[in-house]
This record gives structure tokens, C-alpha cells and sequence, in this order.
């Protein structure tokens, strides 16, 4: 039996790094690649994703996983090696309906995907990026089939992101956020410019104030890195090895809340329990609790009064020219700012869950067959004026803005919303715990809450479905309540009146 | 016959991108990789290795070339098809010797032990890399035995840099070099100082000056990278994504011959005919002739008087404070200095044989059990003052300066001196066929120079052995005449006298 189990955790480890080995050229693919790599770049992904794929659904896994069944069932079920056993052979099934041709295909599609919507994106051309975008919603419907019978072929989507989760409950969370925001965004969107915000700010200084930024939040270079990329993300390659990506713009300051975002993720892929390295716990939990985390750390803490009290007089001596006679209040203000604007990720913290709530309807369109891709910025564009109140002057600011579904990532959105709602009833608990944690940021000391989250969110890892790590950490399920509150507790009183 | 001449391919093609893949992760390891990642990656370039070399060795490659039979034999032996399944059966046959467990050890060795080495070089601390160069030697001793029977345990290791050649022909044309490179030493060398050559040179100018002389040289930077790195190499990832590395010191300009260096590399393999693309015929020929287009670029041009007709103006610009004043006799002596050093990379033309030489017996006695781990060092120093006539202050100027042995890349550094042997026999071949080389580098155009190379060498790749590549480039063998009546010429007349 102990053989059996040392063989099954060298086997997911090999499988780790491969895994691993892909994020590495994905990575580089997207930070440093120059152009002309890109065909032998997506043959190189294709042949590695093939090679994993084939590793990970060899029958030699079914047979370690019936060897441990005795030993499985004698663990308590919360420890360490039943929840490995567990979460690993619950891949693995779900792996194996994948045939390898499909997956491989859908890897080279993937890359070559990225490529052509880098392109259009850059030319506002939905035209060039419309087969492409055909060729993945394609491959993800014939991903989709591999798992019938399925209640909603949404729910097998979403299922790769938000393990357990269903379309349904994310419907009804939605349902009650919708209307809400939306009348919050009529009550308080304001046109008022914030001149000093308008740079020019020198990008050699924002990566400085990203850096000290990710750094104070407890992040140490020895084991993170900050690069630049056109649509920034997270990757891990170890539990000692955490690469976060950002941009920057030379007329605003988004590249400090990028950081802080990327930064949040990068702290909870560190913080996962060091005994998980190289196995499938060691990673976060859900997509939706990974952006709890990014979601916290970048508003709920970034956009604070009291992280503004530390960070005030910093910003203002890295950029005295523009700032050094801006109050305290005006740039708390400035980031706050409920605005109809044309960019998800630039959006304020009221009408960003607006521009998800678009994107998961008409994803669940596109893959009900409702709406057909040709149709997709034409009722992108019908929707956003629906909900935002502006009319998309072009695709670069509409369909072709995120980079998500040229990569065939149906179902990741929502969680960017069920995560921001679950980043406040998270602060919420955090704070029950370190009664004087805004005290503490306002000293620029972030180092109790980032341990509260970490021994509290981080080690769990994979070890428990997300719905049993959410009810372990705040008592209940995703309740759009406490995040409503907390809007309108910062659009409806103190400093931003 | 046709079916499986594609398959073939196509296996060969995958196997490429796993290659290549690995080197994105070598690349990344050496390049970017923050130091808490050196664990995991040293676990993934194993898995990687394990899944490659089981992929090479597969059964169903030599089904294959047994089906092929035929086929290959009905072409003309010089045709792309007959070489490529020549070259792919013999690296198969070749590979088949090894056993993947002696393989994966190995490759995870390597990661591990680059990682000992870097610290153990920037401590002078041979003792803590002591283990690491004995592990690798006696694993590349045991990879020495899995090609049993040989004539020589050399001439196994040097195969996989240099296929078909053998230890003795080295002897041959180092027995000849040796003797003339020691009195030429002994005659020119000089303890005169160059004042104006020590500095401080702003790194951000030598990495201007570094680009603008690869673009000169005619690499574009859609298809290439340049990046710092410990130890400068280059690695090719596609004909579309060529990775230079190098390094900078304020205190020097050697910066600027390291990147002309790396560049010949990438020339080279950039050049290879794109329709050898993801098979065995897509790289450089050998090392000695990898060498021999690097060191071609490095030195036959890059310190010659044509070159710095042309260049000395430009580095005047870039450097006006300390090098306005100079004239280009000066700078040009000075970049042709004979002297007694310790650091190969930064070695003279003249001398740098000699640090070739004292690698190659030392590697010879460390393969042959003559010598002893723990006594390198002194053998080193004893051999190194023989050779050179200076004693060796440190192991970090010393035994620890280069990264290959790290690596268990025995049977490396002799390639270096033969490349350079080759790289004047190449140019006199060159040089005959543009007369007006000279004059075009005067001008700073490299074009015609770059393109005879690319026809003549690089467009080659892997289709035939080195020493039928060589044949046909210069007509005959590896001689040092050429060699030694160029550096004769250089130090006896013209402008360094």
C-alpha cells in the first residue's frame, strides 16, 4: 500500500511538472517570445499538451487509485493524503473523457489563437479574429460533449474553473447583483475628470512603486518575478518560483492596482501548504477563490482609505510634479470613481461586476447556440448599452478587449465576479480577526492580514472542494449581501462624498 | 513508403518541440529564473528529459527506419530525404545505448549542479562544488560505458559534440598549435596598459551598442531575443525564435565581442534551410563549427582594422568622454593585445588556445581516472602556469570560471579551439569569394559576407557530417596553418606593431 501511494505521488509529480513545463512556454510565449516564434511555439505546446494529456490518463493511474481504495478509506477524510487521493483521481476521471486528439488540437489552437487575437485586438479587427474565435467555441463545444449527460452545457465549462459549481447558483447570485449595480452605477457615475490622474506618469517609476508595492505585501524576489505582458496573469512553477505579469500605461496609475491584482494571486499560489509541492493540491482552490485573493488585495485593501493614509505620501513623492499638491481625499477619490467606462479591467469596483455579468450572458449564448459568433460584437455592443448606458465606439474597447476566449476560456469570467463578491465576505472575517487591521495598513503593514489569509485560505490549496474551503473560511456559501453593503457603504458615505 | 516517411517526420517533428522545450526551460533557468524556483525546475527538466529520451528511444522509430529501408536507399545519398533519415537513425541508435533512468539522473544532475556551481564561482569555493563535478563526472562515465566497446573514453563524450571525429586527430592539430601559440605568447605578450578601455562604460550603452552591431550583422528582432545571463550562450527555440544571451561589466568592453560571439552562434542556426524545420537537420553542424562561425564573427571580424575603420566612430559617440580623444590605432591595439589572463571568454586571439588546451588534458585525465576530482585545482594551476606562465590567484579565476563541466559537458571546450582553427580557413574562403570584403566591413555592411556564410554553411544544417561539411566549405580537413600565419600576420605587421 505505501508503495502504491509513494508510486501515485512520484507519478502526479512527474505530471506536475510537465504541467509545469507548459506554463513555462505559455509564459515566455506572452512575456518574451519574439513574433517569429510563434508556429514552433504552438507545435512545441501542441506535442508537450499531447505528451501530458497521454501521461495523465494512462490506465496505470486507475490502477493505483483501486490498490488505494482500502487505504483511502481508512484516512480520516480531511487529511492530507485522502483529500490528495481524492482531488487526484477526480482529474484524472475528468481527463480521461478527453480524448488526447482533442485535447492536443485544442492546445495548438490555443497558441495560435493568442497570436491571431493579439493582432486583431492591436487593429480593432473582429473580422481577422472571428474564425479563430469559431475554430475554439467549436473545440469547446466538442470538449462539452465528452462529458454527457450534462444538465447544462454551461455547467461542464465551468466546471474546469469552479470545480462542483453550477450554472444555476452562479444565475441566481447574478440575478440579484444585476439591478442592484446597475442602479448604483445610474446614482453615482460621474464624467468629473481627475486631470492630475492623466500622467504622464514614467513607467520607470510605477514598475518601482509595483515592486515596492508587491514587496510590502510580503512578496520577496527571491522567489517572485514582475514582467511586462499585454494581458497580464499569474503563473506558478513552483511553490519557490511565482511570476506575475503587469503593463503599463503612461497616462494613469492601473499598473499599481495590475500589481496589487497579480500580487494577490501570486500570494496565494505561495502561501499553499509546502508539503503539497508537486502534487495536485499544490495550487488555489477555484478560479473564483483565486480572485477573492487578487480581487481583496487590489480593492478591498488597494482602493481603502486606509491603504490611501500610507500610500499618499509615497505616490506623491514619486511623482511630486503631477501629485505633490493633490490632497489625500482627491486621490482617494480619483480611485474610486464609479465611471461607464469601455475596459473590464480598468473598471471601478461598482460597474465591474456589470461588464462580467455581459460576458457570462453571452457566453452562455454562445454555447447554448443561441448567438453565433459572426453575431457576437453586434449583441456585445447591444448588451453593454444595456447595462453601462454608452454606446462601444469599437471592438477594441468591446469583444475584442480580454484575451480569455481566444484561449477557449468559456466559464472563467463569472468567477471574476463571484470572487470580488467573496473578497468582501472574506475581508469581512479577516478583519473579525485583526480588529485593528486598518491601523496596521494605514502604517503600511500588511503582514498579519497576508498571515491571517494564508493559514487561514492559502495552505488549504486543492485539499478541499472550493464550496468546503468557502464554508470553512466564511461560514457559508457566495452571498452577494456583504458585497452590495460594502459598495454602498463606500459610494454613500465618508471620504468619497 | 510515403506513410511513413510522413510519420517518421512527424515524430521527429515532436520530438524537436520536447527538445526545444526543454531548452525553454534551460533558457528561463539560467536567464530569468528567480532562485527559489531552482528545486522544481531541476524536477521538470528530468521529467521533461525522462519523457524525451523514452519518446527518442521508442521501438516504433526503428520500425520505421527498417520500413524506410528502401526508400532511403533509392535516393541520392546528398538528397534532403536520404540525410535526414541517416541523421535521425544514427542520433536513434545512438540514443538507444543510453538508459533513460542514466539519462533522467543525468539532466536532473545538471540543474542541480548549475545551481552549485554558480554559487560555488561567486565564492571561490571549489570545495562546495566538489560533489557536484564528481557526480557528473562519474555520470558521464557511465555514460562513456554504455557505448563500450571504444577506442578511447574521450572520443565518446567528444561524439556528441563533434559526431564522428576522435580524440587523436585533436591531439594531432593541438600537438602543432600548442608550441607556436606558447612562443607567440612568449614573444608578444604584454603587461601595457590601456587605460582608456577600463571604464566605467554605462551598461544601457553597451546593451545599445550590443543590438545596433547583431542588427548590423543581420539578425532582425522580430525573430531574435538578447539577454543578460551568468554564462552567455545561445539556444534556438524555432528558425523564427533565436535566443542570445550575454553579459555586462562597466569596467570593460568585452561586452561587445561576447555579443558578436553569441551572434555567429545565432547566424548560423538561423540560416539553417527552412525546410529542415522541427527535424534533426535543423541546427548547426557541430560544435567546432558553431564555433567557428561564432568566433569568425567575434574575432576574424570583429577585431579586425576594417571592422574598426567602421566602428570607431560609433563607439567614439557612444563613449565620448573616455574614448573621443582615442585614436583607432589605439583602440584597435588595444583590442588585439596579447596577454597573460585568466579568463578564457576574455582571452586574445593568441592565447586563447592555450586556455582551450589546458581544458582538454585536464578533461582527458579527469575521463581516463589519470586525475582526480579533488587535485583539479592544482592541476590547474600547476598546467595553467605552464601553459601560460602566470600563476592562477583563485579557483573563481581558475577551475571555477566556465559553466560546461557543471553541465558534464566533457569533450566541449576542444571544439572551441578547433572552431577557431576552422573559422580562418572559412574566412580565406570567404574572403576569396568577395573580394571587397574588406572593404564592405569598412563600410559596415556585412550583408554579402553574412550571405556567402548562410549559402555555404548555415543553409547546410545537419545534412552532412561535420567533416563532410568542412570538405566542402574549405576543401580538405581542420589545419592550423591558415590559423597561425593569420595571427603571425596580425601580431608581426600592420597596426599592432
Amino acid at each position: 500500500m505505501e508503495q502504491a501511494f509513494t508510486e501515485l505521488k512520484e507519478r502526479l509529480g512527474k505530471l506536475t511538472d510537465l504541467r509545469r513545463a507548459e506554463g513555462v512556454l505559455v509564459w515566455d510565449m506572452t512575456v518574451f517570445m519574439p513574433p517569429g516564434g510563434g508556429p514552433t511555439r504552438a507545435a512545441q505546446l501542441a506535442t508537450l499538451h499531447e505528451i501530458t494529456h497521454e501521461y495523465e490518463i494512462d490506465e496505470s493511474f486507475g490502477e493505483l487509485f483501486e490498490k488505494l481504495e482500502p487505504y483511502a478509506a481508512s484516512l480520516p477524510p480531511d487529511s492530507e493524503d485522502a483529500c490528495l487521493i481524492r482531488v487526484a483521481q477526480r482529474d484524472w476521471s475528468k481527463a480521461r473523457r478527453v480524448p488526447t486528439e482533442l485535447a492536443t488540437e485544442f492546445a495548438l489552437a490555443q497558441a495560435q489563437s493568442y497570436d491571431a487575437w493579439v493582432r486583431a485586438r492591436e487593429n480593432s479587427d473582429f473580422a481577422s479574429f472571428r474564425p479563430w474565435l469559431e475554430r475554439m467555441l467549436d473545440l469547446r463545444l466538442r470538449y462539452v460533449e465528452c462529458f454527457a449527460p450534462y444538465d447544462d452545457p454551461y455547467d461542464v465549462l465551468l466546471d474546469d474553473f469552479e470545480p462542483g459549481m453550477k450554472t444555476d447558483e452562479i444565475r441566481a447570485v447574478f440575478a440579484v447583483l444585476e439591478p442592484e449595480l446597475v442602479s448604483l452605477v445610474e446614482a453615482h457615475a460621474t464624467d468629473e475628470k481627475d486631470d492630475f490622474m492623466s500622467g504622464p506618469f514614467p513607467i520607470a517609476s510605477q514598475e518601482a512603486l509595483s515592486r515596492e508595492l508587491i514587496g510590502r505585501f510580503g512578496a520577496t524576489w527571491d522567489q517572485f518575478r514582475l514582467d511586462t505582458t499585454v494581458h497580464p496573469f499569474e503563473v506558478t512553477f513552483g511553490l519557490g518560483d511565482i511570476r506575475l505579469t503587469t503593463r503599463y500605461r503612461e497616462d494613469d496609475l492601473i499598473s499599481l492596482f495590475t500589481a496589487m491584482h497579480e500580487c494577490g494571486h501570486g500570494l496565494y499560489e505561495w502561501g499553499v501548504n509546502p508539503s503539497f509541492e508537486r502534487t495536485p493540491l499544490c495550487s488555489g482552490c477555484s478560479a473564483a477563490l483565486h480572485e477573492s485573493q487578487s480581487r481583496l488585495w487590489e480593492n478591498v485593501v488597494g482602493r481603502s482609505l486606509p491603504f490611501w493614509r500610507w500610500f499618499h505620501p509615497r505616490l506623491q513623492e514619486t511623482f511630486p510634479e503631477k501629485l505633490g499638491g493633490v490632497p489625500l481625499e482627491s486621490l482617494h477619490r480619483a480611485v474610486n470613481r464609479t465611471r461607464r467606462s469601455f475596459i473590464r479591467v480598468d473598471a471601478d469596483e461598482t460597474s465591474y461586476g456589470l461588464h462580467v455579468i455581459l460576458r457570462f450572458d453571452l457566453e452562455q449564448r454562445l454555447i447554448s447556440g443561441e448567438l453565433a459568433v459572426e453575431d457576437l460584437p453586434d449583441a456585445w455592443n447591444a448588451r453593454f448599452e444595456e447595462l453601462l448606458g454608452i454606446p462601444v465606439p469599437n471592438d477594441q474597447l468591446g469583444v475584442l478587449q480580454d484575451a480569455h476566449w481566444s484561449g477557449g476560456s468559456f466559464g472563467y469570467f463569472p468567477t471574476y465576479l463571484l470572487g470580488t463578491v467573496l473578497s468582501v465576505q472574506i475581508w469581512e472575517k479577516a478583519r473579525a480577526a485583526i480588529p485593528d487591521v486598518d491601523e496596521q495598513i494605514e502604517r503600511g503593514d500588511f503582514h498579519q492580514l497576508h498571515m491571517w489569509l494564508r493559514e487561514n485560505i492559502y495552505a488549504l490549496g486543492r485539499k478541499f472542494t472550493p464550496a468546503e474551503t468557502i464554508e470553512r473560511v466564511v461560514g457559508g456559501p457566495i452571498d452577494p449581501e456583504p458585497y452590495l453593503r460594502y459598495l454602498r457603504d463606500k459610494l454613500e458615505t465618508s471620504a468619497l462624498v
